[in-house]
């Protein structure tokens, strides 16, 4: 059964319904970036496979809403399903609700799985709708009803992230959490995104691929945190263990009654964009909401300082992973015969030997050629390319460890370039340098700095379609806010100990794409009279291939970053390398 | 009488009415920035003559919040009032009505003229004070009670606007305003900004100081135009015709009770940050309230060709009057006894010999040495410098035109500098030009760009506390919004026709000030497969004092823009220059 069959089964399961339209998103019950394949329904109805992109079928119509990331890719998967490409950043393309309140008629209904829709999109959409009377009918996931082998939601066991590693207990944790309640005035406190689940309570598990999340709902009373997870999930020591914290385990359907059984007395907070409407429908009405964004978001977006050391020698390990595959990779290009999978699978080898490497932090991302025009492209079997001693080879990766999460992006020269590949990945470097080299004064959001990232591009009429950073978790997920660098209006201060990726690219349709990213730690460099002064102290610890670069288009300044930068790259890794990979290296981060 | 006693009777009067707190703004019924000596109640309370300002006096205490233009001068003129400064840009200080919730008791009453007060700027009080139950009084204006020889309100009479000047006559504005009003679904507009109204019905005054508005009120209905104004203004001629396009005169004080007439039908739009609280309240409770940014703002804010092509114009008639003046500066500097004072004056000459001078457009800012430091310095004859053939001496001035508005920065070198002064010069510069030759996408915001004029700056642990750059008006405020650059959030895209200035600066207290401004137009300059690309054309037209440079800190593209833009320079004004003008100017431009 194709696209196109499983389509019109929805069409004749949303008319049985009384339903005029029907909505998938690419999220759980959690709004999960990265969710399990039993919620992957999207991917299942539609064939596009990227991580962000709602579906929205009506009785004639059909269409998918993405980001700039992902144009190309969704272009080529929706192919013959029918399914049309809304193309979501850019200008005049209206959100989905808005396309539905055009295309319906009045009355009309439209339907969709509340559990996988945040209160916030729910408000938004009801909005959009009203003024046409239409209607929407939350409680039938439809997908469910039509998909036959849809996989289970996953039982792993969890286990617990300890002390050393995360730097704070979770009895820490939970008094900070508690404190901000009692400023805010609120007795519970709903807790349902994973990762914050996850950081608050120093748990870990296996549920979602590349995220080591926990499928679990968390309410923190005054004196009790009330953990509604699988029970199975929970191995009786760690039961113990938590339990002996004030941590008080429930069936996860418990939750639904817990939230029914409040009072007027009790004022309940919770992040409106993180809680699913059917969740935040079981609150009693009698209770007070206290919408907020997570407390736990920008408590655990600030590293504390034994993360930080731990995810210093972390990127030293993924480092050295990184720069055993270049090598590998360069001498072996010309010799045999390596795919875009096989790269992939042999930087996967190189990660895994080194201690306490737990997995991917997400899909690699390994493209060749036009290939790495694909912001988030992914390599497959009938597709990908054969690598051959020329051209250019985007490798965008990272790796979970108990002592961090990374994420990396190099593009990597393997052989002769045309000048304007040269040229582009010089104007890439340029503003990657720009960004890293960045001293500023403490109040400054990523918004007020990705300009520096993306100007050498914007000077040849270039411009990548997505945000220059993002933030990173700690053993978490690989994009973590609230924090970010993109040339919008965010008002979110960088602050000291934040993690944010510096990664601009170019990317050319049918030609070649290019991208070059650290992880970069936000640090306080000096205090005048004038103020607070920040920087970013790159914590990627990986060569940029310099046989990219046209080096008369780099100011001195921007040589010597690079140089500097290629200076500790060397003495960070040199002790954990043989001698032959040590000339190696030398060779690879000499002065230009 | 000094600031002491009149704060003193101030109290007094306060405990007569049952007042604990009084608030006295900078702003007139307008909200305006300039605002006739009528209105300057808080210069002649406080003795602090900066255009922005707010004094609150309790029984007990007193304070002047200002901003980071403002510190170093207000610091000085407060001497000896007994005001406190409260720094309003600087982390922690509280804004006066929290201040207010925390100083004064439960149940006090603060007053002020509701007429200066905008009704965001009350809304805003009354929730800062709600907790306390601290209600306003804001009928009653205890400045005018004290103040015995309070200037009248003015009564000069306004002119009309020519269309060629223009470029938009007052029927097609009016047209592009009911357009809006009707999206909005309005049937009133009341429009009380000066600019705004002196734009929107094409005409002028001569009311305020170095803005050419007048003091007028108005209201547009679906037919009718009613302009509220003191009839000894409206020469008969231009009664007639403004009448003939549908502008119907009413007196001043007859917009009350216009709004209290309102029914239950009407809907009135204003802007709630322009709308003093009296006139909200005046509205009839009946009617529907519409609240939105003025129309007239976005509308005057993109210049129109005729606009663009006068302001060149104009702007070729500013640089021949500043060439002029810093020729004959740098030429008599070490021979006469030259004043701060004597200098500004000069300049003025210059100004008003140029076709259509009217006047400055706000103070000039000359300042030698030290005194340069104040952001917003204005000489006085007391503690004025004589200027010698050494140091740094810093010009900030404008003229309104008919044919447009300017403001141009230069900080000319007199003589011999320090090394700690070439290199503020070269960073001011660089910041400035960084700025100057940016290409951007279309949906950038000044809040987005500003970090490209701070960087270089930033790098040496210094930064100027106020923003980069302001819109101008077209023979209207040299202030303008909505747009601006600023290290802020603010959303508003630079859009094709805006006008803004580049005045990156350094400012080290008692030691020198350094900035350096041009006026830029938001341009297209080419559209690509990723989007419209903009650029900013400077359209200043002067030299940039080369003897301040430290060339070894210049890249070469940098070395490029200067170059470009001096041969600009010189093209534009070397034709209506005589011969000993022409070589002055030609070195003056010379490539580096």
């Amino acid at each position: 059964m194709n696209s196109r069959d499983r389509v019109e089964k929805l069409r004749q399961l949303m008319k049985e319904n009384q339903m005029d339209a029907y909505i998938i998103p690419s999220f759980d019950a959690h709004q999960s970036e990265y969710v399990a394949e039993h919620w992957k329904g999207r991917q299942w109805l539609s064939g596009f496979t990227g991580s962000a992109g709602t579906v929205v079928i009506t009785l004639e119509d059909a269409g998918l809403w993405t980001d700039g990331r992902y144009y190309i890719q969704a272009e080529k998967q929706l192919e013959g399903s029918g399914i049309k490409l809304f193309r979501m950043m850019d200008p005049g393309v209206p959100f989905y609700s808005e396309w539905l309140a055009n295309v319906l008629n009045e009355g009309n209904i439209v339907g969709f799985d509340g559990n996988v829709f945040s209160t916030t999109m729910v408000k938004r959409m009801e909005a959009d709708l009203k003024a046409k009377k239409i209607t929407l009918k939350i409680d039938q996931d439809l997908i469910g009803e039509l998909w036959e082998d849809r996989p289970e939601i996953p039982k792993e066991p969890l286990f617990t992230h300890d002390v050393n590693y995360a730097g704070k207990s979770r009895v820490e944790k939970l008094n900070e959490v508690r404190q901000e309640m009692k400023n805010k005035g609120a007795n519970y406190y709903i807790l349902t995104s994973l990762d914050d689940i996850a950081w608050l309570l120093n748990i870990r598990g296996k549920d979602v691929p590349n995220s080591p999340v926990v499928i679990a709902n968390v309410i923190v009373a005054e004196h009790t945190c009330y953990l509604f997870i699988d029970s199975c999930k929970v191995p009786a020591s760690v039961k113990v263990e938590l339990e002996a914290e004030g941590i008080e385990l429930k069936a996860n359907d418990e939750i639904q009654p817990f939230l029914e059984s409040l009072s007027g007395d009790d004022a309940v907070m919770l992040d409106s964009t993180r809680t699913n409407i059917r969740l935040y429908n079981a609150i009693n009405s009698e209770a007070k909401k206290i919408v907020s964004p997570n407390i736990t978001t920008d408590l655990k977006a600030i590293k504390n300082d034994v993360e930080i050391k731990n995810l210093k020698a972390c990127e030293i390990k993924d480092g050295l992973a990184m720069v055993k595959f270049i090598k590998w990779l360069k001498d072996s290009v010309a010799k045999e015969e390596i795919t875009e999978i096989a790269a992939e699978e042999k930087l996967e080898n190189f990660r895994s030997e080194q201690e306490g490497f737990v997995g991917p932090s997400f899909d690699t991302i390994a493209g060749y050629k036009e290939h790495a025009a694909m912001m988030h492209y992914k390599a497959n079997k009938e597709t990908q390319h054969t690598l051959k001693a020329e051209g250019l080879f985007l490798i965008d990766s990272g790796g979970q460890y108990y002592d961090g999460t990374t994420d990396i992006t190099r593009t990597l020269v393997l052989g002769k370039l045309t000048d304007e590949q040269k040229r582009d990945y010089t104007l890439v470097l340029k503003g990657f340098i720009a960004l890293s080299a960045v001293k500023f004064l403490h109040g400054a959001t990523g918004s007020n700095l990705d300009v520096l990232a993306r100007q050498p591009i914007w000077q040849y009429g270039i411009d990548y379609k997505c945000g220059t950073g993002h933030g990173v978790g700690f053993f978490l997920n690989v994009h973590e806010g609230p924090q970010s660098i993109r040339n919008d209006s965010n008002n979110v201060t960088l602050e000291k100990g934040m993690i944010i990726t510096n990664e601009p690219g170019i990317y050319l349709e049918g030609k070649h794409g290019i991208r070059i990213e650290n992880m970069m730690l936000v640090a306080e460099v000096e205090k005048t009279e004038f103020g607070q002064f920040m920087n970013f102290e790159a914590i990627t610890y990986c060569p940029i291939d310099l046989a990219g670069i046209d080096k008369g288009m780099l100011t001195d300044g921007e040589k010597q970053w690079l140089n500097n930068y290629h200076q500790e790259v060397y003495t960070k890794l040199a002790p954990h390398l043989n001698e032959e990979e040590r000339v190696w290296l030398r060779e690879e981060t000499k002065e230009i």
